[in-house]
Formats: structure tokens, sequence, C-alpha cells
């Protein structure tokens, strides 16, 4: 098992320690994109005058919407690598098909 | 423009006013996800104990891992789509380079 890293870092202008047993780079990815959604929310009218609590809801509610939109583009990107495997699959056996005919009027050809 | 919806929520045991131009299907998804995952979360070793707002920063990380494993995952499946589509692009070929012949072949027979 691979050591568990903390790393120092600033979201919404606080600084948190981060601990997880993923890489370094990978909790500072986090933060950074974390960060910059607090940035967004931040912007909304508004805003500064929400509670703490509802204010962390918003950063996760908006870290969510990112969520499901990934996930909905990974699950077309799925659907659209079924068809194309599906398309491969045709076209090889056309492609076997066209190489048998091509054999049997090779072997015709030769045969006189 | 659609119309706002909002819609009464539970998350970790709170009541929350969803509003959003998002179907009402939805917002209510998203919610149920952020309450499962706030479930997961509070079965954590003293977390009852954490101030609320690392609790609220808990969950926001939580969502983001799940966002960054979802996003690479759409990575993976575009890369795989770009590899498919050059599989695809040279079976056509094929396929041509293989009528072409097959013509020539017939041609030349039925002008014997």
């Amino acid at each position: 098992m691979s050591a568990k890293n903390t790393v120092e870092v600033l979201i919404g202008g606080k600084i948190i320690h981060l601990t997880g047993y993923e890489s370094e780079d990978y909790l500072q990815r986090v933060a950074s994109y974390l960060n910059r959604k607090h940035g967004e929310i931040s912007e909304l009218t508004g805003f500064s005058r929400l509670p703490a609590e509802t204010k962390s809801l918003l950063l996760s509610l908006n870290v969510c919407d990112d969520y499901f939109k990934a996930k909905k583009q990974a699950e077309v990107y799925e659907e659209d690598i079924q068809i194309k495997d599906r398309e491969v699959y045709e076209l090889k056996q056309q492609i076997v098909d066209l190489q048998l005919k091509l054999e049997k009027l090779e072997k015709g050809r030769s045969a006189k």
C-alpha cells in the first residue's frame, strides 16, 4: 500500500490540509479545481450574505453538476464505442467475404 | 427559456430547497446522489465530531473524486473512439482496394 500524502492547499481563501493515498499531484489538482469552482460561485449575486452551510452546499451542487455531465459524456462515448465495435465487426466480415470471392476468382483463372 | 423548478429534497437529514432551470427529475437525482455521498462519509470514524465546515468540505472532495474519475473515464473512451475511427477508416480503405481488384478480375474474365 502506498504511503499517505498530505498537501497544504488553498480552497476559497482558506488553508486546508488534504490527506489521502492519492498522489500529491492528484490532491493538488482536486484543490485547484475546487478553488476554481469556489471562485465561480463566489461571483453569484448575494453569495457573500449566504450562511456558510448554504455556501458549502452550493459548492457541492456545482461539483455534482460537473460530475453528472462528465458521467453522461462517458455514457454517450460508451454507446458510441459499441456502435463502432459493431461497424468494425461488419466491415471485417465484408473483407472476409470479398477475400473469399477474390480467391475463388483467382483460382478459377489459374485453372484455365 | 424554461421555467425555474424548485424541489424540496433531503440531504444529510436536512430539508433543502433546490432551485434551477434543470428538470425536477434532474434536481431529484442530484439530491439523491448527494444524500448517498453524505451517508457514505458519515460512516467515517470521528465524522460526527468534525466541524460543520470540514464535513461540507469532505462532501465536496468526495463528489470531486467521482467527477475526476468520470472525467478520466470519458477521456479514455474518447481516445478509444479515435482508435476505432482510424480502424474503421483503414478497413473501409481495404474494402475499396479489394472491390477494385475484384472488379478488375471480373472484367478480365468477361473480356475473354
